[in-house]
C-alpha cells in the first residue's frame, strides 16, 4: 500500500504464533511509521526478520518487563511522525498470555506430586492464580493504562488510536479445565469495554477505541498444549486433537489477516461489528 | 428453625458490611452445625458476638492467609456432623473482596503524587492490579478448588455443597473508573460458570453449585469509598451520593435476607433463579 495507515503500531508477544502473524499483516495492511514487537527473547533471527522496529525483550508476567515495555510505548507513541492519510494515530495489541494453570477446578489444577491437603492445595492455586495474573491481567492493565495516557498527549487533529485485545471464544463461554483462562480474557473483555465507557464520556467521544477479537481455534502451540495436556479436560482434548487431525484450525495468518483488514478499515467499520466491542473470526469470516 | 439445613457454612470477610448480614442471615436460616467466618483482624467483640464459630484472622490477599483460610474450611467441611434433614452439606460464600485501584483507564489510575512518565505509570497500575488480583481473584479460585476438593471427598448421599459467589451488576455492566472491580468481578462470574460446567460433567451432576449474588448498592463503607474518592468519575460519584441522599441504597441485613431465603430453599430453587448462575438483588426483591 502506498500510504502509512497508522502512526505507530505495538504488538505484545510479536515473535511468534499468532503475534508472529499479526505483525505481518498489521505491517501489510497498516504500514505503520513506527513499530515496537515485544517478545519475551529477542534473538538475531528476531532482529533479523525486524530490522526497522524497536524490539523490546520483556517478560510481561514482571513489573520489570511491563516497565520496560512501557517506556517503549511511550517514546514511539509520543514520537511518532503525523503521517498524511493515516485512520489510526498508535495501535496496541495485546497478544502476549498464557494458559496455566489448566485443570478442572479443585485437585485438577495442581500437578499429580503436589501436597494433596486443602492449605497445599490453595497455596499452589494461589501462587500460579497470582503468576498468570500479573502476565495475563495485571500486565494488561498496566499497558493500556501507559498507552491510553500517551495516545491522549497527542496533538489535536490526529486520528484516534486503538487498544486491540487479542481474546478468546473463552471469555464469553465456558470450558471445562479452562477455568482461570476462560476468566482472564472475561476480565481482559470487561476492562476494554470499561474503558470504552469512559472514552464514550470524553470531549469528541474520546480519543482511544477499544476492541476485543477472539481469533477463532488457531493452529498454534497453544493449541498443541491443549490437546497434549494431562490436565485439560477429555472432551476439550478430543475436541481439539479432531479439530487438528480434519485440518478445522485456523491459520494465524488467516485469523491475523481477517482483523488486519477490520483495523486498516479505520474507526468507524471497528464500531460497526457486532456490539461495537468484539468480533470473532466466524464473524469476520463466515464459515461455508 | 427446628432443623439443620446446612452442615458447615463459611464466609470470607465475615466481620463487617454485608459479610456480617450474611452471616447473620444465614445462620438464621440455615442453622448450620459448623460455622467458620475469616476477618483481616479478630477482636474481642467479634469473638463475643460468635463464640462458636471459627473466627480466622487472614489477609485473603497473601498466600500464608489463604492457607490458613483453606485449613480451616478443610477441616470444617470434612469434619462436620451428617446433620438430618440438610438441604445443603457445606457453603462457601465468597464475600471479601476490595475495589482498589479505582480510577479511570490512564493517569486516573494513580495518585496524583505518583510519576507520570509511561513506565512509572506502568509500574504502578502494574503493581496495584496484582495485589487486587491476589485478593480478588488468587484468592478466591484458590479457596475455590481446596473447597470444591473438600466437599467432593464427603460420603455419598449427603446433599450438595454451594460455592456462593458475592458479585456485583459491575460484573456484567461497564462503570467509568471502576474498570479493575468490574473486571474482577467478571473474571470471577466467569470461573464460576466454568465450574458449573464442570460439575455438569460428573456422575449425577456434580457435588457442587456454583452460583452468583449481585447484592445491589449496598449503604456500606464500599459505597462511603465510591462516593468520596476523587478517582472515582463525577458521573458515578453523583449517582451514589443521591442515591444515599434519597434513601434507595439497600441495607446490607435486606440483601443478605433475600439471599439467604433463596439459599435455604435448596438447589433446585437456586438453580430456578434467573439463568441458574446468577441473580440479582431486584431480581429477588422486585421494586414497587
Amino acid at each position: 500500500m502506498a500510504s502509512s495507515l497508522a502512526n505507530s503500531l505495538v504488538i505484545t508477544g510479536g515473535r511468534r504464533g499468532l503475534g508472529a502473524a499479526l505483525a505481518q499483516e498489521l505491517v501489510s495492511a497498516l504500514a505503520p511509521a513506527r513499530l515496537v514487537l515485544t517478545a519475551r527473547s529477542v534473538d538475531q533471527t528476531f532482529r533479523s526478520q525486524w530490522p526497522a522496529a524497536t524490539l523490546v525483550e520483556a517478560d510481561l508476567g514482571s513489573a520489570g518487563g511491563v516497565e520496560r515495555a512501557a517506556l517503549s510505548i511511550g517514546e514511539v507513541v509520543a514520537a511518532a511522525p503525523h503521517r498524511h492519510g493515516a485512520v489510526w494515530d498508535a495501535i496496541l495489541v495485546h497478544n502476549s498470555g498464557s494458559l496455566s494453570p489448566l485443570g478442572e477446578i479443585g485437585q485438577g489444577m495442581v500437578g499429580a506430586g503436589a501436597g494433596s491437603g486443602p492449605a497445599d492445595l490453595a497455596k499452589n492455586v494461589f501462587d500460579s492464580v497470582s503468576a498468570s495474573s500479573q502476565l495475563n491481567i495485571a500486565s494488561f492493565a498496566a499497558l493500556t493504562a501507559a498507552f491510553v495516557d500517551s495516545a491522549s498527549r497527542r496533538p489535536a487533529g490526529l486520528p484516534r488510536s486503538l487498544v486491540l485485545n487479542v481474546s478468546s471464544l473463552a471469555a464469553i463461554q465456558p470450558f471445562s479445565s479452562w477455568g482461570v483462562y476462560c476468566a482472564g480474557k472475561a476480565f481482559r473483555e470487561r476492562l476494554m469495554s470499561v474503558l470504552a465507557a469512559e472514552q464514550a464520556e470524553l470531549d469528541g467521544g474520546g480519543r482511544v477505541v477499544a476492541f476485543s477479537y477472539a481469533p477463532g481455534p488457531l493452529d498454534t502451540d497453544m493449541q498443541l498444549e491443549l490437546r497434549s495436556s494431562e490436565r485439560v479436560s477429555k472432551g476439550v482434548r478430543d475436541a481439539m486433537a479432531a479439530a487438528h487431525r480434519e485440518g478445522t484450525l485456523v491459520s494465524p495468518a488467516a485469523s491475523a489477516g481477517a482483523i488486519a483488514r477490520q483495523v486498516a478499515a479505520g474507526p468507524s467499520a471497528l464500531a460497526g461489528l457486532g456490539d461495537g466491542l468484539r468480533a470473532d473470526y466466524f464473524d469476520l469470516v463466515p464459515q461455508r
